[in-house]
């Protein structure tokens, strides 16, 4: 049997784990159900799935202790898989929506994985309304990273629905990330491989996990003047509610926009795609702290994973590393959030692009510092942050995919929550539209929902202000979801849910 | 704030927690909806219950651990509550069926509650099929026991549909048991009384858990010739795959019969209802074993909860403590494998009832022995167990209760599995019926299911041994159901379920 020694990075996602703080990532995937399903078209897909019991690495693959010096475990492949186990079937109570989804899913990315089998779980949902139904998977980042098990799991459907229709499960269809084995493949600019990064600059310094941390501590002590306006780390972010200590139980909630509107927005306001996401983060943040009454007075900041070419690079090689930037939450006008932010982002971006490969490396390992410190001794949560939040933003399938004859509607993201950074929001784009995974500690920032809310209500702002008419042409576009609801009202009158006049844009809620 | 210490029993579940063991206990409650429940009847209440802000002990109580030299926590009360944490909304998968509620039940059963918090969750479970709801209530063992647990749940009810309409939910209406304050009133034979009973025989002795610990040792050293043809303990109960370690995923499955069926057999075989409950569970176990070719040659052993009243108690008092029996899963015949259990159980309960009240208590330690070193170190499912399975049966409410309108079918206990005991099975009566909880390790005992299935078929087989003629009325009697089921099957082609003649009696399913 072939064993896999994990690297230092894995390790500690395994070291650090612990009912406060699991560290496994999830994937909501939302599917229509075919025309033609019949009604145990779930009950069917559980059975099959139940009896697939040929398995592609690394869906087979558990942990192995040595009993010697190494305390670093290996991966071994496990011949005796309890698909009972790892595959659940649940369904959703009425009315099914996305409040319900969020419920349940924040319920299930709050519970460990067992690390003595694969650590995966699989749940399908039944019950989502709009004759939809879902998938959530959970991947310990030992194992795989979020974005990598998310494309593993893209890779394991199809374009052609007929083709479809005979596909086996995920873990017959899966392969190891390509992306770990050798970095001249295009990544995505994520935190996982800005750590990877990180760590591999470090490597020729520290072998070993304890030393390995006290590295990261005498670099963090070197830490200069960054110049230029940059948001400096730790000194610039301040104290909130989304820094602090967690506790086990999670949130989730979600939220969509049309790629259409996020790119009109971008080119009116002149920034980048990724500047329309921060700034209605940044927007949607404001409002959720200020109602708490818990807004700093200094902004909140973001570390962002971004793929930038080094100074040196000359070839058509990437890197991934990653910045700070300002989120503008001390900026009351909209517009105004969006230029402090794009200012922001754009020195945070030259400064490293002006690095030569090498300090890139250690400008990447000087921002990630915390997050691996706190990765590797798990403490977090106790000191200033480094920055408040991650957020990222990693491009997705452009074509329809289809399983087992039912299309793909949306795929969200789960990530990791932990101490000292209790909220994330990763966004996915899929075939025109953005999907917003957000994820929070169930304790420390109750009604997470309205944080999806609000990311509607501030990309409203920004058109408002960058693209009057187009703003009111959205309007008139939520026209027709407005008539539906009320219709609906009318055929229930006990319903009359909607409080507030929704903005333009799905709203979608969790718990 | 007021201050409760916990008894070192109390103590001991929460120091032996595990995730492989958690120990928690629950309640299953099955109700008809209202016949005019609206649509979001149950969303309703899941709303109401969240803002239900009163609470009756014990369901404000959470541990607090002192910071000196006793590592014994004590109960506080809780102000601050979060009933997002404790209350949550669940549905099954179509067709909602007893295989997919104990599905859903070994899940919630597998995960450990949050002992910073007090330590009990309610789940409100919709999609039951046949009009039906569920609640499933988990609560930590050193809490309340299960009995008293649902004891609590029955009396938040009321006999009176009327005024059941505007019931506050349990939280709002329970007490501290008033079983645990004093010993005067009538007790429930549960092995949690019995073994209260054993450490309160002890304590003269021992008050500190390391003492307790080593005199439990000594006394286990000295047992002797226990005369009279009973059950010796260890020696004469076999190693069987119900007595290993234990994984930390649960399953759990019901059965229900009605009392007049088990009451009609108990008159014609000459034995008590307990042992009719005996003996079916005897008869289920031993098919089901043989079926795995698991089967030992010596008989499996049961520790059984009793109610005594001891040689020098001339008043109305009565003492619980628990004997072990033989449930003949070595002899084939159904009539015979009943008498050798009715002869054992008449055996033990004789020798129990000839001993003075001192040396009954001194017989419950020796018994509970092994429990309670299994309790206090957590070292369990390594050595011969004392006894292989726990059988419980305890009498419940006889009138039809109500909660919100919702007529109260049938509750059905879910209990603590542990290294040594890889299955449970608890009775509780209720309105002239008997359900069966049974609760299971899901690694080392899968098909947990079949054990109810078998129970249905042992009843059906004794009642053909004792009472021929009632026997064929019971299968006339399930007629209806079969016609039913057939008009089903009609309905629905794809769905002719029933693989194997069903037995008299509704057997329930479960993963």
């Amino acid at each position: 049997m072939s064993t896999i020694r994990l690297n230092p990075l894995d390790t500690a996602w395994i070291f650090t784990e612990s009912r406060a703080t699991p560290n496994h990532v999830g994937g909501l995937l939302q599917f229509r159900l075919p025309e033609d399903a019949p009604r145990d078209f779930m009950r069917q897909m559980m059975a099959e799935f139940r009896n697939h019991r040929s398995f592609a690495p690394p869906w087979n693959r558990r942990l192995k202790y040595a009993f010697n010096k190494n305390p670093a475990p290996v991966w071994i492949e496990d011949d005796d898989i309890d698909l009972e186990y790892h595959v659940r079937h649940a369904a959703l109570p009425w009315p099914g929506g996305e409040r319900e989804l969020g419920e349940l899913v924040g319920r299930l990315q709050s519970t460990p994985l067992d690390l003595m089998r694969p650590p995966w779980e699989c749940t399908l949902i039944e019950g989502l309304e709009g004759n939809r139904f879902a998938m959530f998977i959970k991947m310990h980042h030992s194992l795989i990273d979020g974005i990598s098990g998310m494309k593993l799991l893209q890779r394991s459907m199809s374009t052609d629905r007929k083709r479809s229709l005979d596909l086996p499960p995920f873990w017959a269809s899966g392969s190891p990330p390509a992306a770990r084995a050798g970095r001249e493949q295009a990544l995505m600019p994520t935190m996982a491989h800005a750590a990877e990064a990180a760590v591999e600059a470090l490597s020729g310094q520290a072998r070993s996990l304890p030393q390995l941390a006290m590295a990261f501590g005498k670099i963090l002590k070197r830490v200069g003047d960054p110049g230029d306006g940059m948001v400096v780390p730790f000194v610039d972010s301040p104290l909130s509610v989304l820094n602090g200590r967690v506790r086990e139980k999670r949130r989730f909630a979600t939220q969509q926009f049309t790629m259409e509107r996020l790119r009109t927005l971008a080119t009116a306001a002149g920034g980048t795609l990724n500047d329309v996401v921060l700034a209605i983060c940044g927007g949607a943040l404001r409002r959720f702290l200020l109602e708490r009454d818990e807004l700093p007075e200094q902004s909140l900041t973001a570390g962002i994973p971004v793929s930038v070419r080094p100074a040196d690079d000359e070839g058509t090689g990437n890197a991934i590393t990653f910045i700070i930037s300002t989120l503008g939450t001390d900026i009351t006008g909209a517009a105004e959030r969006f230029q402090a932010i794009r200012r922001s982002v754009r020195h945070a971006k030259e400064h490293v692009q002006s690095l030569p490969r090498q300090a890139m490396g250690q400008y990447t390992v000087l921002l990630m510092a915390p997050t691996i410190i706190t990765l590797l001794t798990g403490v977090g949560g106790h000191t200033r942050p480094m920055f408040n939040i991650t957020i990222s933003n990693v491009p997705g399938p452009d074509k329809p995919l289809y399983f087992r004859g039912a299309e793909l509607l949306a795929t969200y993201p789960a990530s990791i929550v932990t101490h000292g950074q209790a909220v994330n929001i990763t966004c996915q784009s899929y075939t025109g539209k953005m999907n917003f995974g957000y994820t929070g500690c169930h304790t420390s920032v109750p009604r997470l929902q309205r944080l999806a809310v609000y990311t509607a209500d501030a990309l409203a702002e920004l058109e408002a202000a960058f693209l009057p008419q187009a703003a009111a042409k959205a309007v008139a576009r939520s026209a027709p979801a407005s008539r539906k609801a009320a219709a609906k009202a009318k055929a229930n009158p006990a319903k009359v849910a909607a409080r507030r006049p929704k903005a333009a844009g799905k709203t979608a809620k969790a718990a």
